[in-house]
C-alpha cells in the first residue's frame, strides 16, 4: 500500500466537504455542521496540508463585525496549532435567497452590487490568510428558461464583475490569482460558463485575464459527458490550470460529489497520471494543491465522514504509485512509441519548412501510398490495456 | 402558415445531407448517393439560396485531375442554372481509413501532412467558388483512450494546422474565414474541442485567430447536454459566430441529425428568436446563412428526402414568424421588464463609478435590506409561458 | 386559446408542488411552506379538480394524535368548501434522516418496520379521504455504491413491503390501487426500480401485483434519456398505467420538475396525444387524473407560484386542442395509412394461420422481392412534420 | 497476474466482434471482414471456449442453399478441430435495408413475415449446432418519431413474434432458451424494450415467457445511465438472466463497444463480483458463458484485434481474482455486517408475524427512538473503499 501523506503531497480539503450537514434536495440534515476548528485538527491528523473555505463556511452569513473577528481569531489559532495553511478561499454567492438569480449576473442590479461587495470583502480575507487562489464558482449564474436572460448582457456583467475583482487584486498587490470553476447545470437549469472550454473562451475576453484561470472539478465536467483529463490538458496548454477540484461522479446525473476514484476509476488514474507525470513529451505542469471537493454521503455518521476524507487521500496515493510505475515501465515506453504518441510532438511542418515547401513535396500527397499509410495499426488497445493493468497494480 | 422562402432567407443545405446514402453504423445503404447536380436543382426548387459541401461529396476521393475538372465544370453549370451559390466549403478528413486517428492530430506525421495538403487544396476550391466560410469539423481528432494521445502535443498540432491554413488564406488574399465545428464525441470516444467553449478557448491561442471562429451545430452541443442557444450567445459575445448548423437531437445519445425542430422544439424557438431578433438589449448579430446539417432518416425514400428538406425550411419560417410576434407583443416587453431582463444590460458600476466608490456606498451592502431584495419574485415562469404560447401560435 | 378548465379535465396537483419552500441542494428556502388549506382554495380557483399529498405535507412529521386530528379536520373543511377531492395520497419515506438508506429496503430492519408502519397508517388516511390511488416513490431505496446493497435481498424486501401493503388494502376492502413511481437516480446514486420497465418487471413477481401498477413521471423517465410516451404506452399495454405525473425536464441532468411543456415540448405533445386520443388503432386508455408533479422555480414569489400552476393547465389544454385537431385531420389519417402505422395492428400471422403455414408460404420468404420491399419509403418525416405543425397550431 | 483461461472460464466471443470490418457511421472499413474459420482458430488459441454469431456473420445474406451448406460444413469443421462450441446464436434483423423499420414490428407486414421466417430458420441452425441460447436484439424495432408507431400494436406484434418463435422451439423440443437484449437507442431514436426492466415487464406478458429471458449488455444499460450490475441483479432475482454481453462504455453517448473494463472499470469489478460470488446472502446465480460483445477499435490492425480480444479475457480474470479476494477478506465480511448488508436478507416481518402483529408492536413505531435510529452511520464509504482497494489489488 501507498506511503503516508506528507505536506509535500499538498492535499487540501474544503471545509464545506467534511463539514457538510448532509441536507439534500429531498431530505433534511443527518448530521450537524461541523465546527471548522475541529475540521482543521482532524484534517491535519489525516495528513492534509491545506484547507479552503467559502466565507460563510467559517463566518455565518450576517455575523456582526465583532463576531466575525472573534471567529476568525479562533480559526487562525487552529491553523497555527496544526500547521495547516489556507491555499484557497472562495465566496458563497449561491445559498442565500438574495442570490437566487445569481450574483454577478442577477437580473437585479442591487444584487449584483451586493454580490460584488461580498466577494471583494472576501478577497481581503483570502490575502490576509495567505491564500494563492481565489475560486469563483458561479453556481447561480444562469437560468432555467431561455427568455429569462439577455445572454449578451449576462456575459458583459460576468466579465465586469470578474475584471473588477481582478483589478482590485492587482491594485492591492495581492499575490492571489482567480480560478473560475465551471459547471454545466444544477442548481440552475443551464449555468453560464458550463465547461472548462467556455471559461477559457470567456477569460480570453477579459481585461485582466492574465490573473484569471481555471479550477476544473472532476464531476462537473463529467456531468456534461466530457473527459476531465482532457479538460485539464486544454487548460494546461493554455497555461490556465490554476487549481483542481478532485471528486467522483458516476455518469451524467445530478452532482454526486463522491470520493475521488469512487466515480470513474480508470479516468481518475488518467487524471493522476497527467498531474503527477505531465504530458508524455513534456510541457506545462500542474504544481498546485490536490484539492478534494466532495461530500461525505448522507448515510454516514462522523466516523464515515473521516473515513471518506481518508479515502480520498488513500486513493490518490495509490493511483499516484501506479501512475509512476506506468510511465517508468520500458514496455509502456515502447508501446507509446509504437502508437505514435511521442511522434505527435513532432511538428507537421519541419523546422524551416513552409507551406509552400509542403505543397511542393509530392511524397506528402501526390506520391503517398495512401492505402499503405492507412493500413498502419495504432495499437491503442494494447496501450490502454497496459495502462489498465498498471492501474490495477497487475504489472 | 409561413410565407414561401426567398433567397433573402439565406437557407443553405449541405450536399451530404439530402445526398446521404442512409448507411449507418448498424446497416447498409437504403438509398444511392444522390448526384450533387440533381440536389442543387431540387434544393433550388424548394427555395434554398445556397449549398455547401465536403470535397469528397462532389469529387469522389481519388479522382484524377481530369475527372475532377470535368465534375466541377458540370457542378458549376448547375449553380449557374439555378442561381444557387456556394457559401461554405468543408473538407472530409474523417471517412477514409487514412484518417482513422485524425488528420491534423493523427499520431502519424505522414497523415498530418497529407491532411494539411487535402485541406489546403480545398481552400483554393472554396475561394474559387466564392464561399465565405471554410468549416473544419475535426471529427476524428480525438481518442477512445486516455493514454493514446499526448494532449499537449495534440493541441499544438491542431493549432499548427489551423494557423497554417489561416495564414495561407491571408497570404492568398481570399475573403474566407475559418469556422471550427465542435462535437463532444462520435465517431471518437472523446473529440478535441468538444464544445463551443473549448473552440473559443482554443482560438484565443492561435496566431491567426482573427479569421477563425465557430460553426456550432444544434445537436452537437445538445449531445453534451448543453444549451445550444447559450453556446451561440457566447460565440456572438466573443464575435466569433461565423456560421451555424441547424438540426434536431432528442436528448444525450448518438448524433441524430434530425430535421431542425424535430428534436427539442422549444429550444429551437429560442435559437430562432436569437438569430432573428438578436439579444433583448442589442449587441452583435448573426447575419449568415441558415444552414441545415441534418440526415433524412434511413426509413425514407427520395420522396421522404425532399419532404425532410422542406420540413427544415417550413419549421424555421414558422418559428421565425412566432419569434417576431413574441418580441413585438407589448405584454412580452412588459414581462421582460418585470423580470429584470433589460436591467441586466445596466452596468453594475455606474458610469464613472469606481470600485472604491462602491465600497463606500453603504446602501449597497451595509444598509441594504437583504431580505427585502431577496423577496423579489422574478416571474420567469410567466415569461417562459408567454414564450411558449407564442411558440405555439396561441397568442 | 384553449377553453377554461372544468372538473371533467381532471386536473390535479400535489400539495408539495405549489407548497414547496424552494430550498434546494445549494441554497436555503426563498419562500415559506404554504398552508395546505390555502393551496386547496387557490388550486380550486385555478380550475383543479383534485389535490394529492404526502402525509407530511399536511401533518408535520412527529405531530401528536390530537394535532393530527385537528389539522385533518381543518383540511377536510377546505376540501368540502371547494369541492376539491383527494384522488391520490402518498407517503414521505425519504426526507427524515431515519430513511437515509431507504424505507422498505433500508439495511436497518428497524427502519423497514418503521417505514411499513408509516405507510400503512397513511393507507388508512387515503381510504378515509376517498383516494383511488396510493403512490409509492421509493426515492431513497437505492445506493451510491455497488457493495452497499445485497440487491437480491433488496428486491425481496421491496416486494415484501409492497405485497404487505397490498394485502392490507385488500383485507380492508379499500378501493385503493398502488402505483409505483420509478426514478433512475437522485437523491440516491442508483435507485431501485429506475424506470417504468423495471417497475413492470418487478410487479410481475408480486403476490398481490393485481392491484399494483405504475405512476410514471415525465422527468424521471427523461433523466434516463427514455421516451416518456413510450413508457406510458408499455404500461398501458400491460394494463398497469394507474396514474401519471406530468412535468418538464430539459435533457439528462438533475430532476428539474419544471412546468409541463417547459421541458421537451414536442414530446409533451406526444404524451397528450396518447392520453387524449389513445393509440391509433385503439386499445387500453388512460382515464385518470392529469396530475402535475412539478416545482415552481426558486426564483419565484407566490405570484410566480400561481402563474406556474396555471401554466401547467394552460399548456395541457393547448396541447390537447392541437392533439384532437391532429387526429381529426384527414391528411394526417392518410399519412398514418401511408406510413403503415395502422397496418401494424394487423397480426403478422393471419387469423387461423399457423407458423407451419407461414413456413410453407414461399411468397413470404423464398419468392419475396426483398429489394422491392426494402425500397418502400415510410414517409415518417412527413408524418412527424404534420404532427409538429399541428402542435404549433399551424394547420 | 491472473492465470491462463481454461474452458471452465466459459469465455465466449461473437464472431462479429473480432471479425468486424471497422466501418462506422462516419467512415469506411479499415479492415476486411475476417473469415469466421480463422476467428474460431484464433479465439481457441486465446483460450475462448465458445463462439456465437448472427446468421449473416457466417453465411452472407442472400447465399444459395448450396453455398450455405458448404459454408456451414467448413465452419463446423473448424469447431471440431478446435473444440470450440457454439453456445449462442442470434439473427441479423437490422443490417439489410428491408429491416429499416424493424423486423417483428415493422409497419410493413411483409417485412414482419419475412423477419419471422429469417429468425425461425436460424433457430433450426442454433439447435443443430447445440446452442443453449437464442439471442434477440431488436435494434431496429423502434422509431425516431412519436407518431411513427402505434405503440400498443408494436408491443402486440413484438409479443406475437417472440411467442411464435418460443412456441416453435417448444414444439420442436429444442433445448434453446430465448434471451432478449435491450438497448435504449441507436440505430433507432428510441428502441422498444430499451432496458433490462422493460424487457422483464414485456416477458411477463408473453404466453411462452417461461423460456424467454434476458441478455443484458454492459454498454446498453450504461447508455441510459443505468447501473449494469443492478440490471443483472433484477434479472437474476426474476430468474431471467439467461446470458450476458460484457463490454465497455464511457458515459452516456453512442454505443462504444469497448473492451470489458475499458469503460467504467470499478463498475466492471462489481459485475464480476456478482457473477463470480453471487449475492452476499445467496440466491440465484449466473452460470452461463462470459460472453464479450465488443468492437476492436477502428484504429487497430489485426494485431490490435487479437490484442483486444485477449484484453477482455485478461481484464476479466484479473477482476475475478480481486473479487474472490474481496469477499474472502475477513475485514470485508466485518464491514458488510457493520453496514447492514447482511441484515437486509432478514425479512421485515418475522417468521409467522402478521401485519396485525407489527401494527400492535409499539416498539416498532410509537415507542421507537426515531432520532437514535436515524443517527446510525452506515459506513458505506468505508465498505466502498475496501472494494476499491481490492479492485486495485492493494489489499
Amino acid at each position: 500500500m501507498a506511503t503516508k501523506p506528507t505536506p509535500a503531497d499538498k492535499f487540501s480539503f474544503g471545509l464545506w466537504t467534511v463539514g457538510w450537514n448532509a441536507q439534500d434536495q429531498f431530505g433534511s440534515a443527518t448530521r450537524p455542521w461541523l465546527d471548522p476548528v475541529e475540521s482543521v485538527h482532524k484534517l491535519a491528523e489525516l495528513g492534509a496540508a491545506h484547507v479552503t473555505f467559502h466565507d460563510d463556511d467559517v463566518v455565518p452569513f450576517g455575523s456582526s463585525a465583532a463576531e466575525r473577528d472573534q471567529i476568525l481569531a479562533r480559526f487562525k489559532g487552529a491553523l497555527a496549532e496544526t500547521g495547516i495553511t489556507v491555499e484557497m478561499v472562495t465566496t458563497n454567492t449561491f445559498s442565500h435567497p438574495i442570490f437566487k438569480d445569481g450574483a454577478f449576473t442577477s437580473n437585479d442590479r442591487r444584487v449584483r452590487r451586493y454580490g460584488l461587495r461580498k466577494v471583494v470583502r472576501n478577497v481581503d480575507l483570502a490575502a490576509e490568510l495567505g491564500a494563492d487562489t481565489f475560486v469563483m464558482w458561479g453556481g447561480r449564474e444562469g437560468a432555467e428558461y431561455d427568455s429569462a436572460k439577455d445572454l449578451k448582457a449576462a456575459h458583459d456583467r460576468y466579465a465586469e464583475g470578474i475584471d473588477t475583482v481582478a483589478a482590485y487584486i492587482k491594485e492591492k498587490g495581492y499575490s492571489l490569482r482567480i480560478a473560475i470553476e465551471p459547471k454545466p447545470n444544477e442548481p440552475r437549469g443551464d449555468i453560464l460558463l458550463p465547461t472548462v472550454g467556455h471559461a477559457l473562451g470567456f477569460i480570453a475576453q477579459l481585461e485582466h485575464g492574465d490573473i484569471v484561470g481555471l479550477n476544473p472539478e472532476t464531476g462537473h465536467e463529467q456531468m456534461a459527458g466530457l473527459n476531465y483529463t482532457s479538460g485539464l490538458a486544454q487548460a494546461l496548454w493554455a497555461e490556465k490550470l490554476f487549481h483542481i477540484d478532485l471528486n467522483g461522479q458516476r455518469s451524467i446525473k445530478y452532482d454526486q460529489d463522491l470520493v475521488f476514484g469512487h466515480g470513474d476509476l480508470f479516468s481518475a488514474f488518467a487524471t493522476v497520471d497527467l498531474v503527477e507525470n505531465g504530458f508524455p513529451s513534456g510541457g506545462p505542469r500542474y504544481d498546485g494543491p490536490r484539492h478534494f471537493d466532495y461530500k461525505p454521503s448522507r448515510t454516514e455518521s462522523f466516523d464515515g465522514v473521516w473515513a471518506s476524507a481518508e479515502a480520498n487521500i488513500r486513493t490518490y496515493l495509490l493511483l499516484k504509485e501506479r501512475a509512476l510505475a506506468f510511465r517508468a515501465d520500458p514496455e509502456v515506453q515502447e508501446a507509446l512509441e509504437a502508437s505514435g504518441v511521442l511522434e505527435l510532438a513532432v511538428p507537421t511542418l519541419a523546422e524551416g519548412e513552409t507551406l509552400a515547401d509542403l505543397l511542393a513535396d509530392t511524397s506528402a500527397y501526390e506520391d503517398l501510398d495512401v492505402d499503405a499509410v492507412a493500413a498502419r495499426g495504432f495499437d491503442f488497445v494494447r496501450l490502454n490495456q497496459l495502462a489498465l493493468e498498471h492501474a490495477l497494480g497487475a504489472r
